[in-house]
């Protein structure tokens, strides 16, 4: 069959890093997985209970948007978090963030539109842009801006912007004023902001901002795989203006019918959880705490400020100018999978490496330890 | 914000005839559903058994095709239905049908390309096409070829071609040689083939056949929505040509990360409740009898033979040029919802009605003396 051009995307690099790893675990090594962006625990507890009390039930079809309450309790989350006064109507539930981006993009923009988004970033903004027939269009962000775009990076030429705070991989995020410049300079050029929020929650000091609060022209798309340890559940959320919401039904209606009805229900439970996620984040600012003290003492010391997420994004320029291969090295020889830069920035990311601390702490502590070791040797070599 | 053309896709009408079905019970009435394409039943006892028992463990992102021994297990599936042999490398697992059909799009056309559908069809076949910038083209489709395309009927200037056996709203089912002269006729004009054949396994004695059971140089799409009585869980495959594993596997990572992995263990387990999906079949086996002893003497005599899945579509121009009034009609008059053929047929559904036969066979027997004597009094009047 002819296959499409636009359905030429890119291939993940991460998952050739993985691949490697699950290679070496199957010969028999033990592998500390400083890889993965998704968090160890499972969903919890009042979240399985809830979706063990429902099995019962014949969990057909919901109406598209998902259900009701959850919608409502999402909006709760926004008066909790946030302080603000969100209409449920405008809160729609989607098959993971993933799905919330496709809804996004389908409803925002037509096929040759240009949507800028910041390097480094999520790689698959740019393969899902390009899937649905858009033009992923990068602005290089700088150190010192913390890896985020400033206003007067915007181009005049594009019709989209995605913003993403806590950012992945670099782990910063927007200010109040910085999302409020950003957006309003976007209005300025006719931009549609789409502002990812999935990481919100995960916040170790720095306090996190819904690009909400300072607009209602914005698409916010958040999901609970993050604060809610759900990864695998695919729930999500989109939060619309209100003269988008039936745009977004409709789509939602055709492109996916409903959102998965056992994960809604253990969602919905999940809201109630906030003890445990509060345990888990204490966990991952634990797990902070240990990388910041001894990464950069091992000679990983040009980071961006770890303000949120569970990510740790290194400026290893002084080391190589291969991060793929210096992966490679550092799996093969300390047993530690990490992330090279290149899925996230595509013109510096062979300088750059992701260190993910969502595991345990008794796997970072460990993963710790062999990667010293491991800059120790190759120190002591050079 | 500025939406888009694209986005700007059309209601289900069915939407509305549920809403108003909605209404009338919040009223206090009772209603008889004959308008939803969903079993009441839940989804088998073992997949729910089998999921109770994984909620302990992370359910985390799955590898994006699914997992692999669902994958497995899907080509046996194949191997009891229709005697193949199909590689589990080609079978991917999707967020539900729908998922299928966007992967599919993305993977197969360009935006501008065009692709037919035979009229009456599922209505979302054409909205996602509208929402990822495709071109859908309706052939329509003659009563006396069972409401499905000739080779003869296929345009020269599309780059794709939906089939549906057994077909929504229709019920029919395209024969061995039907789906090869088809299936042949597309190939000789460059034309992609999708097969949708989500209703599978539900046969009143017609048999069905896969396309891969004369070509491998098509996209096949399914679900356990169906015939294992999974909607609301969202889990479907799709099975594509050796040479579109790669492309596929990547959007797929992009644009799902992965189906939702609580469904996934679910669906493996229902792929070992055959017997209670037959049982559920023989429900709809003697709904489908009574529709057919009944419908036809009330007045309802002018259907499609209904092969397969669990509705009947009939030509009601002898009673009404509006199907839309007339299904409100059925509605408030005799407490039973219908669809209007509209959704299914934007040319000739104002004279067109589906019945589903999805529920209870208690309730179908009531529903249809509603019907009977709802159209009694019609006769009675005129």
């Amino acid at each position: 069959m002819r296959q499409s051009r636009r359905g030429q995307v890119d291939p993940f690099i991460v998952m050739d890093v993985m691949e490697s790893a699950r290679r070496a675990e199957a010969a028999g090594r033990h592998i500390i997985h400083m890889e993965v962006g998704q968090p160890a625990t499972p969903a919890p507890e009042g979240a399985r209970r809830a979706l063990a009390a429902a099995l019962d039930q014949p969990l057909g079809y919901t109406v598209a948007l998902g259900l009701p309450a959850l919608r409502e309790g999402i909006a709760g989350l926004y008066r909790r978090w946030y302080g603000l006064d969100l209409n449920p109507a405008r809160v729609m539930i989607t098959p993971g963030s993933s799905g919330g981006f496709i809804l996004a993009f389908a409803a925002l923009f037509d096929a040759g539109d240009r949507v800028a988004l910041g390097e480094p970033g999520y790689p698959s903004y740019r393969q899902i842009l390009r899937a649905m027939s858009l033009d992923p269009v990068g602005i290089p962000t700088r150190p010192e801006d913390r890896y985020q775009p400033r206003p007067g990076d915007l181009p005049d030429d594009v019709q989209g912007l995605i913003l993403a705070s806590p950012g992945n991989p670099s782990g910063t995020v927007l200010r109040r004023d910085e999302l409020a410049a950003l957006t309003a300079r976007a209005a300025d050029l006719g931009i549609n902001v789409i502002s990812d929020e999935i990481y919100h929650g995960l916040d170790y000091g720095a306090g996190f901002h819904s690009a909400l609060e300072v607009t209602d022209d914005v698409v916010v798309i958040n999901s609970f795989s993050k604060y809610f340890s759900m990864t695998g559940w695919r729930v999500g959320w989109i939060v619309v203006p209100d003269a988008m919401i039936r745009t977004v039904e409709r789509i939602a209606q055709n492109m996916f019918i409903c959102p998965p009805h056992a994960s809604q229900v253990a969602a919905l439970a999940a809201l109630d959880c906030i003890a445990e996620a509060e345990a888990n984040l204490a966990v991952y600012a634990e797990n902070r705490r240990l990388m910041l003290e001894r990464l950069p003492a091992m000679g990983f010391d040009r980071i961006a400020p770890p303000e949120g997420a569970f990510y740790i994004y290194a400026d290893v320029s002084a080391l190589t100018d291969d991060s793929l291969s210096f992966a490679a090295e550092i799996l093969e020889k300390a047993g530690v999978a990490v992330t090279p830069g290149l899925d996230f920035d595509p013109r510096r990311g062979a300088r750059t490496l992701r260190f993910s601390y969502a595991g345990s702490t008794a796997d970072i502590a460990l993963g710790l330890d062999r990667l010293a070791g491991f800059m120790a040797a190759r120190r002591a070599r050079s």
